[in-house]
């Protein structure tokens, strides 16, 4: 038995247009003011958005190490924009929901929430971008376009 | 539906001896050789134990914060002895097994490994010990040596 | 020979209305793509943000420990406003500017920047706001605020 | 004027046989428990092995990207065995001491302290193995042993 199989939710799920990431608060996510430190969240994030894409069928290390007839390319976030509403602590059942709101040529932006059940701790807007090995953007290839635009929320 | 009930899975589990938990390889793991970061493997062992922990009975945030009657104690490792033995990758699912080893009156000795599927990464010999607010060494109580003792391998 | 004295660039330094503190890029920032991991950018402003403070004269531990006649009030981030505009590299001297460009009542607006000598890599609005225990937005006391104040770059 | 030059201190400084590097504990370094996460002092051992390997004449990116003529090669931690003594607190000033303690035909072991002033907080000994992009054992290369060497408090 895989891993895969015996831990049927370490990806998470997709609900339909969100993708949920459970995830758990650790000693290493907090701080000694007693609450999660800030930059754990945009970690978080990025687990969120690396499950999304893996269960929509992209795997960012096959982009990324390319193959015979593949140039290498991958996401890199370009911009986000951030809001700490409420504080997570140490022990904290947490989802990291993440969707599709705008696909550009080379771009795609995110919307990102952190929730503890109903309570939403955090959200954020992410504008990831396709790059090449020289740091050059690059048009979103068919494959990846269909892959976001059928969880996109406009769609 | 609370996040425990939706998430079975996300503390591990407990098989025999031992307590398992998956987890997987994200960006924030690697670093620019391309293999696992060796500081991440110490922050997955230490999910392993507060998970083991939690599943044995133990909460250390009411450990730590205390209460009414009850002193503030939590464990802080004293000791460690690591071995790296092959390098964990990207998107690799893993699990972090933790057994007890030894139980002393203020410590506890766990061994721990990582795993991909049937190959050893890593293994680890963690001594934890119990503190009060001063750092002094606290008599572990009988409630922390019985839900230790219980899952001692040596028992 | 204290800490402090034997290195005395530890803090960084304050030249004008802004706040430079050099780093260097190491393995534990780096991801398996090559580059720097987009969090630790985050981790490098907090930096900046927290020895800004210190050299102004406010300890955040003290702001956070309180003390006899002291509530305790500790900064908090509620926004950021993010933008990456290069990539950071293994083994890079970096510097981290940080600058207050605007103040409110319980609120100080910061804009930060990562530059390699003379090229721009990442540039950051923050809002941090000052928090009790209860996480209650205080009002800046006189001290903070003319902390503050002379450091502003509209003043 | 770089960066080296602005800011002589970042790499630290070697003195006699041990290289000595300066670091400040940020929020990132400190955990709920209201002391340093005991894996920063990994993280910051890795730090004061990066700066001390900079300044005898070794850089670790040059190793790793190879060259023409070279192969890549790096060095990796086999095995560490830590013992935690005293906790740091968040704002303290450390120094990372590192110093070369036996040369081996493809390892080389290191002995780590990390210091507030006068008090002994955390040791390690740490052995690091250099190793090919397969991950096999590389015989050090002269210029490498001579570095080393060099440094070595047993010579």
């Amino acid at each position: 038995m895989t891993g895969r199989d015996k831990w049927p939710d370490l990806a998470g799920c997709i609900e339909g247009d969100a993708h949920h990431l459970p995830l758990r608060v650790y000693y290493e996510d907090t701080d000694f003011s007693g609450i999660v430190y800030h930059a754990a969240y945009i970690k978080w994030c990025e687990r969120g958005r690396t499950d999304f894409v893996r269960l929509i069928g992209l795997n960012q290390k096959e982009l990324h190490d390319g193959g015979a007839e593949k140039p290498v390319q991958f996401f890199v976030v370009r911009r986000m924009e951030i809001d700490y509403l409420k504080p997570a602590l140490m022990d904290d059942v947490l989802e990291v929901v993440t969707r599709v709101s705008e696909i550009g040529t080379a771009t795609v932006e995110l919307y990102q929430e952190i929730r503890r059940e109903d309570t939403l701790l955090f959200k954020a807007k992410v504008m990831i971008v396709l790059i090449n090995d020289k740091g050059r953007p690059q048009r979103l290839t068919s494959e990846i376009l269909q892959a976001f635009t059928k969880r996109c929320s406009d769609s």
